[in-house]
């Protein structure tokens, strides 16, 4: 039997094939492929010798696997023959050239291929180019197919499962590739048993394989433990294979394994991402990877055709504005052409959602926090309260970012690190990435005495996780999350409580943020509740002065990549550090419960030899004490636009942030706006329940509550009680 | 006589109401602006008092008269009485309160009006809302016109021109919105006397009033001397008013008046632009302005009716989006829609222009030189040469941009001021416009002796010129323009030459740029040759040290502000310095005759004590001597998209530049690229012709040609000559 297509069917193939031509999403889908492969068929055929990561050569295996993976279909879909005859070609080539090439120099841990300095690169081909194949062989000759299986499907598959064995199926980002290439590439031959291995593993036990990876690498909740970044990467293979254990081995009802662990872990993905599509960049990742990665667009199709389509997934396919070529990709271009007929998708407004972590979804959790405007804009708040992503693992437990108008606004600095940009470091991670990206300073938390989290200790953070206290968000005035790290600095617990309040009189949800800590031992240490922003400063209620000669801030843990700029101290009851971000004022007004506080105001950029740290700005409220709280207030309001020269309220509503006080018990804090006295009382008990009484008395005054916290808001005489 | 529609008769409202609801430029431009309109209507009316400048008052009233000049229109065009009902209303509320109104306390040296801080907005008022009137006096009782008359509209004309006769008709951008308002308002209540008195000027002679205004105001070239941002200003009551005059004093022909001097300084303007829109910011100007401004879009269309159609024009009103919503606008339309049913509308290819300076065009020139590369990417270089700007200029002769990609490479700083940020002094100019952002050092230029051109004393700067040289444009593979600033330092002629090489093997021009100083009195001085870019540092061919305290860079004339980051001694034959901006790389090869030489890196932000400036990294050439030569050039290579993780031509194909020597009668260069050696001689000889023979020997070879300057290009032993 002569192979055929592996993902797609001849009635599928005519489904598509009535798709060319249209303004569909599948319709313009297959146009833009049309067009790009056209472009890269255009140059003459080649398959380079080795190269440096990021280099020529690198770049052109990659666009090689790229273009036949999409040409193959293309030759099924548009019926043109010089897509076949391009994948045709070009494998022949491969098949002539590949064994000719030698190992690559090992130069990191990873195997490396005869293309490719990893071999993860070099899985990544077999599987794009064995979909290619299958779509072509038909209309190869005997000799022509026994070429190309001969010359680099076989050798690669037994580099993979033999020479490399040891590193073939295990449970790993990287290893979902493995699986994928040799399973797909198997079927392309004919030799289903490479299928059957890479789905129950080379020794089928539960230490590796597909099932055992799908089983075992994501928390209950769907979450990856690396981040969206690197799951958004695992994502495409596992959905691609899975696509193929459903056609090819549909006695595993694979869609529904486990409980639809794999419709779980899209969900898982997709339901990080900000209004904008962008992933949050948490732990160690590219700040703009978005949800138009091609991975995720096969996840979104394969999605809504295996687990349900709804206004979310047709909003992320908007801003997709694209398909996976595929019957998957077809159904959600179906439902979106149906849906726009009758309504208009709007962006996606995912639900909040606490995404827990661990094998058992112990171990802490990550908070995606959002509420809605009134113009429909979404503000997206996110916590770290999880586990660390090992190796990747950044060290900012309580960590947040914040996000609204389509800009982060809290920061994430992002990796440290140019992927591909041969002449930075080939692309790889910079020391700067461990010196600074990773440390807490760069995380929107508090730096303690200014040290990093667990001592940048990888193994002691990989013991160690968040501890929820709670995540409430079905409640359209206020929302909220809290938790606990009180392993994470010694002799010091932290607990952060962060909250979204929608009040009237407000453009947007208002951030407000109540950071507690408890020195066990009663020490005095120096705390750094920094902000990482952009934009320019526009105004402050404390003068500063802007140092003459700039110093670094600090030796160590990230301070000694910051330039200090200026400071000052704070002489009102807070301070009040107002910026313009694009369009949009932003002012952040903050407090700690500490009798001196100064804000400094910082820039990245120190001690970088090589310029490979972005220059951006921070501010910071460093105060000194034992047990303390900070609390602070964010306002989003206004607008700016230079070109047509306007600006509309400049300076926000928000007067004033209180630390009313705080016990064993809870903390009570108030902030007053134009408007309204708004009283925030948040249980500090770990382990209480949604209906645990509290009462606590401070200066006299008796506070009581059921539960996490209690809002109210005094407006005009009149008061609103939750 | 009941006023009648000063724009517009009943044929045209009819051509105009068929417009509705239609998807043309057009159409569309009725469709936003109901949406914007009717979003205003729904707030409450509102006719405050005094307030600052960007604040809420003084926005408030400027939205009052940009709404309502809409809505008059819109009344007529889409038959909907909710938009007179809107106008009639909102100025009844003006006539009852504006004379309740005392006159603002003056701030500046400009009068002050009863709405706003300076007389200049109250003309725009009374201009915008003079035409809203006429569109709907017809249904307004003799008492509500009356009240209106006499509330507000006679009170202004009397101020304007009775109280601020001194300033009201002379010639200054200013007075073309005095003269505009002061016209078309006594149009609006039966009083041409009024446009008379606005076009020949209180006193009828060429002191002032429109006809005198159009006929001063700009050189021959149609440029106008404080450059772009404040052109555009200006532009939009001068259409308006043309317009009216065009339409109630037909006998002036007012379209063909001196030579069509309206056309020509609107084709001025327009042929500045960057080709994404935006206007480079030349003199103290926003780099925000585009041609989407709404004065703009008034004079695209006003152009295309009265002056002509073409597809750089069509190209124009593609970018906006938009046309003026009245007949001038409908022909863009039409022809917009009758041309795209042929052919795609690209974005607009301007020619390059050499716009002289000065009444009679005598006092040097701003060029505009722009050259296409393959993929249709305009490159434009832009160099001043000319004279200073009035009040705003710049010490910025000789200076340069260079734009491609959709981006300002080598970048002009632009003002320092936050327009209508209240809260940054009041959205008034900085003090660090005058420190840094007009400085030479902020200007891609080679500041000597670390001190400003003409010691930013600006009647000296007033007083002196560029000297052009030439400007030769008509070449494909070559265009280039140089220019002389001889009275500009003491003592110290200096020559730039600059030009944009198409070679095959580079994906886009070449930016080369000669730039000559000649110590008159052979006195030694420091030459920092500043490029002000964006981005990321890539790579350099010569070490450097960042330095680990920061220190200013100098004291005074700009220096004061720019932290040194990083310096290096060239040690190759020529210091190679590459970034990343966005998407695109650029690789900078510059050299200097002088024996040693440093490059510096800077980051402004220095004394900088209210965060005013932007922090924005440069890079300079410095070198000592007495009369010198620097050369350099600028590669455009390559792709980076960080989302898609693809790296592409990280490193470019430029491999040196050379300068061969230099003498009183040229200067011969080198550049070796990857395939070709490209040797080019410029005329050093002001005076030159075109066909003026130049010889010289340098290094005992004898350089010959005849003209401004000479190619060769040396390709794989095949030589090409121009």
């Amino acid at each position: 039997m002569i192979t055929q297509p592996i993902l797609l069917n001849d009635a599928e193939i005519e489904l598509l094939q009535q798709q060319v031509g249209t303004s569909t999403l599948m319709g313009r889908t297959i146009e833009a492929h049309c067009k790009a492969v056209d472009a890269f068929m255009a140059l003459p055929l080649d398959v380079p010798g080795h190269g440096e990561a990021g280099g020529y050569e690198h770049n052109r295996h990659k666009q090689n696997y790229t273009y036949m993976n999409l040409a193959g279909r293309l030759f099924l879909i548009t019926r043109q023959e010089k897509y076949g005859q391009f994948v045709r070609d070009l494998l022949a080539l491969y098949a002539e050239k590949y064994l000719t090439f030698d190992f690559h120099v090992q130069k990191n841990t990873n195997p490396t291929g005869r293309l490719f300095h990893q071999i993860l690169n070099e899985h990544c081909w077999l599987m794009f180019t064995s979909l290619a194949y299958s779509c072509v062989a038909e209309t190869m000759t005997a000799d022509e197919r026994d070429a190309v299986v001969k010359g680099v499907f076989e050798p690669m598959l037994d580099m993979f499962t033999v020479k490399y064995a040891h590193d073939f199926d295990r449970i790993h980002n990287h290893g979902i590739w493995a699986v994928a290439a040799v399973g797909i590439c198997g079927l392309a031959i004919g030799k289903p048993e490479y299928l059957e291995m890479s789905v129950y593993g080379i020794d089928r036990n539960d230490t590796g394989g597909f099932l055992a990876q799908i089983s075992q690498l994501f928390a209950p909740s769907g979450y990856y433990m690396e981040g969206p970044y690197y799951h958004r990467y695992a994502i495409r293979p596992l959905c691609v294979l899975a696509e193929v254990v459903h056609r090819h081995m549909p006695e595993l009802d694979i869609y529904n394994y486990k409980n639809q662990v794999i419709g779980n872990t899209v969900q898982a993905l997709l339901s990080t991402a900000y209004p904008n599509g962008e992933f949050p960049a948490l732990n160690d990742a590219s700040r703009t990877m978005s949800i138009t990665d091609m991975g995720v667009q096969v996840a979104v199709s394969l999605y809504s055709q295996h687990y349900g389509m709804d206004d979310n997934i047709l909003g992320m396919a908007k801003i997709q504005d694209s398909v996976w070529m595929h019957p998957c990709g077809l159904a959600l271009s179906n439902a979106y052409e149906a849906a726009t007929q009758e309504r208009e998708i709007g962006l996606p407004f995912w639900p909040s959602t606490e995404l827990s972590e661990g094998p058992k979804g112990h171990n802490g959790a990550q908070g995606f926090m959002r509420m809605q405007d009134a113009t429909g804009d979404v503000t997206q708040l996110v916590m770290n309260y999880g586990q660390h992503g090992m190796g990747h693992g950044n060290f900012d437990t309580l960590g947040i970012t914040f996000f609204n108008r389509g800009q982060e606004v809290l920061r994430e600095y992002g990796f440290c690190r140019w992927v591909n940009v041969e002449p930075k470091f080939g692309g790889r991670y910079l020391d700067e990435n461990k010196s600074y990206a990773r440390q807490t300073i760069a995380h929107n938390a508090i730096t303690i005495d200014e040290t990093c989290q667990n001592h940048f200790d990888v193994e002691r953070a990989d013991s160690v996780h968040g501890l929820p206290h709670f995540f409430i968000a079905d409640n359209d005035t206020i929302k909220g999350m809290s938790a606990f790290a009180n392993d994470h600095y010694d002799n010091v617990d932290m607990q952060r409580s962060v909250f979204m309040l929608a009040l009237d009189e407000l453009e947007a949800p208002l951030l407000i943020d109540i950071y507690r800590i408890d020195s066990e031992d009663g020490q005095t240490h120096q705390y750094d509740y920094s902000h990482q922003y952009d934009g320019q400063l526009v105004r402050t209620n404390f003068a500063y002065s802007c140092d003459s000669e700039l110093q670094t801030l600090g030796h160590d843990a990230g301070y000694q990549h910051l330039w200090k700029v200026a400071s000052g101290e704070v002489t009102e009851p807070n301070a009040l550090v107002s910026w313009l971000q694009n369009n949009t004022y932003y002012t952040w007004l903050g407090t700690s419960s500490n009798e001196k506080q100064d804000v400094i105001f910082t820039r990245t950029g120190a001690n970088d030899p090589s310029f490979n740290l972005r220059s951006e700005p921070a501010f910071m409220l460093r105060s000194h004490g034992a047990s303390s709280v900070f609390a602070s207030v964010l306002e989003t309001h206004g607008y700016f636009n230079e070109e047509f020269e306007q600006s509309v309220n400049a300076r926000g509503q928000v007067k004033q942030v209180r630390i009313v006080g705080s016990s064993k018990v809870g903390t009570v804090i108030e902030v007053l706006t134009q408007n309204s006295k708004v009283t925030l009382m948040v249980s500090n008990i770990l382990g209480a329940k949604e209906n645990t009484p509290h009462l606590t008395q401070i200066d006299g005054t008796t506070y009581s509550w059921d539960g996490f916290y209690s809002l109210e808001v005094t407006a005009l005489n009149h008061s609103v009680e939750k």
